[in-house]
């Protein structure tokens, strides 16, 4: 077990109408003046938005509002609130949505007092140490921002898709969780938050670092979790124990505690962000496309962790490694098409892939050898985009 | 699932030497005059006392000294503490050890800012809202007090052993996690430290509380990781890993996580906190007894739950419940016995117990009926001494 810090603050307001609690927890982070970040018509048709201001307006908060966040959200939509904030003396976020709306409000609370480019950051120029606080109202648990220390944003020009991993500047001061806000979460969306945060735990899990027992069985634990709540919030949107379950696991996925104390690995991730910023697909959805590719790649190379995922968290009974792991890959596919994710790019609607622009976007962003598990050059990322064909 | 809200703000800070890291923490939690709380012998013995003295000093943090807390904290040291705390002006505690210093170093850091006679918030007179600000170098893991905001202290006057339960005035602001620190603690301590650590899970795992699947299966994980990782520590208490692993399932077991969304039930723990007050038992080994003669008990009136720990942690197959249960349990007591643990009253050196007293005290504290996952009366909790006999 590597040595760690670990250190999760945001409180979890978890439950039914908690949304009415945001004024009250806006006021007990310490804001007077937010800008509420939000994305387009669901959160504004469900009535949702209202019932937020209402609650910031009870407790004497002002705000004002950025609106309209794309998925895989984008700089110019950052600069514009970052000087809205400065405009307006904003001295909070609240985030009203999913990851894009969360991360759009972090790279803001990040960049307001901070004097050059808030790009910096996610170029690796400069350390965030400040931010103004963020508050989050969850709609959809896959991104694990609500609990994270972390923003995904992708710069227009180049459409470098880049994630920034805080240490604790940009973990929001309180998550509403409210299953119910999920019920009308449309069903590839669903599953596309599913894939997503499953994803968030393998890239903790598939390590080489050894003896890290209890955090592989925490790992263990909310995937066996996902992989029994997701048919149930699949055939029925409006279970609220199901919703509620699949909620809090998204948090846990990526909140930090399943990676304590061993190296990460974000690789697939890495590789979907080409996908996304080039192709424009859903996170998730790639996902569901890239991992499996990634874990076929690692059967010929280090099976060892994904037969031990084989058979902990698919119950394979197999002891060779390779079948083992093979085996687990075949049920994880069989489980993703299950929920209606896709498992191939062909399928996710990509006929022909340009792997070469994808594999040097890759590689441009993230350095010529990527990958913790095992380390890969551009040979090997083709490979592995050519497996998910 | 239950709405709730959980918030576990404390930084861990784990790994070899980090014990070096005390005084830039104390600093960070904006302390300049602290307390140390601390208990005998090997705090001082091992050197550790004069490093986190070095550390504080470094950082130019002035410190005072409260040594020799004893197991089973009492009132009267805390009461010592608020004085020399008043006297000095402290702005800050730090505990160096296990559960009686943390527990100590919390009820004194709740008491000093209160104008009345701490024990109030003991006694339930008072709602604890502010305290002194507390940090922790961890030697024992056991009472999981480093990552939660609850606080154990017996009343001398009539040996009123109470647990009090905060939702964040008293969790740490960081706690330092050396496993190192570990490698002395001696064999029964190590496995009451473990039998502790169990039941802190279980408290929160036998609920009736329906569809937690997440918080059952993250509970789950962490006992079978304390399973795997237990006898290894036994076997080589010099075992770096084992012992990390050990360590850190300590503080998952109590700092919340394991309870999300659920009621729980802390009767157990209630019915051995009478044993530690009458007899001075050691509180892990004292639960070694009171658990599975709790859970037997539970067998013939609510058996359900018992089947799935039965299964899911202990790998029986046995289809009915009361069977499963019943396997369950028998092979938590060999677990326990192969530890070196008590499973009966007797092994614990208590030859003839007065459960009359026992039952006596226990009501007088918590109620005529106790308990969530079964309702239980003197009737019943004497039924349960019995069985632990």
């Amino acid at each position: 077990m590597n040595n760690f810090t670990f250190c999760s603050p945001t409180k979890y307001v978890f439950g039914r109408d908690k949304e009415s609690l945001t004024g009250q927890l806006t006021v007990e982070m310490g804001s007077k003046r937010v800008l509420i970040v939000y994305g387009k018509g669901s959160v504004v048709r469900s009535g949702l938005l209202d019932r937020v201001k209402q609650s910031l307006t009870t407790s004497q908060v002002e705000y004002f509002e950025l609106g309209g966040i794309n998925p895989n959200p984008t700089d110019d939509r950052v600069y514009e609130g970052i000087e809205l904030c400065r405009a307006n003396n904003i001295d909070g976020l609240i985030a009203v949505g999913g990851g894009s709306a969360i991360d759009t409000a972090k790279a803001i609370a990040g960049g307001v007092p901070y004097e050059g480019d808030f790009w910096d950051f996610f170029a690796g120029k400069a350390v965030m140490t400040d931010a103004l606080p963020v508050g989050v109202v969850l709609t959809i648990p896959a991104a694990g921002s609500e609990g994270s220390g972390n923003s995904v944003i992708t710069k227009l020009d180049g459409l470098h898709k880049i994630s920034l991993r805080t240490e604790s500047a940009l973990r929001p001061k309180f998550a509403v969780m409210n299953p119910e806000l999920t019920f009308t979460l449309p069903p590839y969306q669903t599953a596309s938050g599913i894939a997503d945060m499953m994803t968030h735990i393998y890239e903790r899990y598939f390590t080489n670092t050894p003896e890290v027992e209890v955090t592989d069985r925490v790992s263990e634990g909310v995937l066996k979790a996902i992989i029994t709540e997701a048919p149930r919030v699949m055939a029925e949107p409006e279970n609220y124990e199901a919703r509620a379950n699949i909620m809090w696991c998204g948090t846990l996925a990526h909140n930090g505690i399943c990676g304590t104390g061993r190296q990460e690995d974000w690789v697939s991730h890495f590789m979907e962000h080409e996908l996304s910023a080039v192709y424009g697909v859903t996170h998730g959805a790639g996902l569901a496309v890239i991992v499996p590719a990634w874990l076929t790649f690692m059967v010929e190379h280090n099976p060892g962790k994904v037969a031990q995922f084989a058979r902990r968290v698919w119950d394979v009974v197999e002891t060779d490694d390779r079948k083992a792991a093979l085996q687990g890959i075949e049920k994880l596919k069989q489980f993703y098409k299950s929920i209606g994710m896709p498992i191939t790019l062909k399928e996710l609607g990509i006929d022909n892939p340009d792997i070469d622009l994808l594999v040097k976007k890759l590689h441009e962003n993230k350095g010529q050898t990527i990958g913790g598990y095992y380390r890969l050059t551009p040979t090997e990322t083709t490979q592995i985009y050519t497996l998910a064909m």
